[in-house]
C-alpha cells in the first residue's frame, strides 16, 4: 500500500533529521503501521527512527502509550484529546525529539453522523508541547490511510525543518 | 510495499481469528510496521488485532517490550533470544492470545560474516510458551522485509488454525 509519495516523504524526512540530529517516533491508530513502514522502507532509517506503537485497540492506547482510559471513554479514540495524548506518550516512551500520532476512522465502517468516515486527528509532540490538526478525508479505506500517513510525515518534515 | 500476498494472508488470518475468538499482537523490528499494515489494511481487523510495537531502536525494544538490555548486549538485537523476548513482551503488554515478532537484518547495510543480510528470527508466543524460527532470506531490502512479514503472518495463521 505504501506509495512512492510516502516513501519520498520518508526520504526527505530522513535527510533533514539525520542532518539535524533529530530522533523520531510515532503512535498510529488508523494508519495501522503505514507511517513506520514508509519511514523504515528507506535504508539508513535506523539512524533517526526509534519506532512506532500501532495502538489499534483502546486497551493498547492506554497500556502502551499512557492514554487515560477516562479520556478514551469521554472523548472517544478519534478525538483531538487522544491524538495529543498519543503523541505525548510516544515522545516520552521512545525518548524521541519529535513524535507524531494519527487516529481516525479509515472506513468503510465505524462512522457516525458526529464522527464520519475520514475524520482524522494528527498530533505532533516536541520539547515545546503538543499540537493537533484535524483532517476530513473523503477517500476509501486505503486512500484515507495513505492520506493520513502522508499528512503525518509532511508535518514531521515541516517541524524538523523549522 | 504491501503486496497482494500479504493482504491475502491478513484476510485469511482475520477469518480464522474472528471465528475462534483469538486476539493478535505483534512486535516488529526488521519488518518496520509491515505486519501491522498488512493486517490493518483489511476492514474489520480491529475485531481481533490489538496492535504492534515497531521497536526499531534497541532502546525501544527494552522500554516498550521489556527486552532485557543485557540480552541485547550479549546476543544482539538479531538473535533467537531477542525474538522470543519481543514476542513474549508483546503478548503480555497487549494482553493478546497470540503475538508474533520479527527481528532481522533487512539490508543493504548492517550485515556481518556471523550475521549476514537476510538473517531473520521470528518469535511466536501463545499461552503455552514461545517458539522461534530462523530464516535466511536472500532478497533486497524490500523483498526481505516482505518475506519476513509473510512468514510471520503465515505462522500466526498456522497457529490460529491449530
Amino acid at each position: 500500500m505504501t506509495g512512492a509519495a510516502l516513501v519520498a516523504l520518508g526520504e526527505r524526512l530522513q535527510g533533514v533529521c539525520l542532518g539535524r540530529g533529530l530522533s523520531v517516533a510515532a503512535a498510529e491508530s488508523c494508519t495501522g503501521g503505514l507511517i513506520a513502514e514508509a519511514i523504515t522502507s528507506v535504508p539508513g532509517s535506523s539512524g533517526y527512527f526509534l519506532g512506532s506503537v500501532v495502538s489499534y485497540a483502546n486497551s493498547a492506547k492506554a497500556a502502551l502509550l499512557g492514554v487515560p482510559e477516562t479520556m478514551l471513554e469521554t472523548h472517544g479514540a478519534v478525538s483531538a484529546q487522544v491524538a495529543r495524548a498519543m503523541a505525548s506518550g510516544a515522545r516520552e516512551r521512545f525518548g524521541a525529539d519529535l513524535a507524531v500520532s494519527a487516529t481516525g476512522i479509515a472506513g468503510p465502517d465505524g462512522g457516525t453522523p458526529a464522527k464520519p468516515v475520514g475524520l482524522t486527528y494528527l498530533g505532533l509532540a516536541d520539547a515545546q508541547g503538543v499540537d493537533v490538526r484535524r483532517l476530513n478525508l473523503d477517500g476509501d479505506r486505503a486512500a484515507n490511510r495513505e492520506a493520513a500517513a502522508a499528512a503525518a510525515l509532511a508535518w514531521l518534515l515541516e517541524r524538523a525543518e523549522r
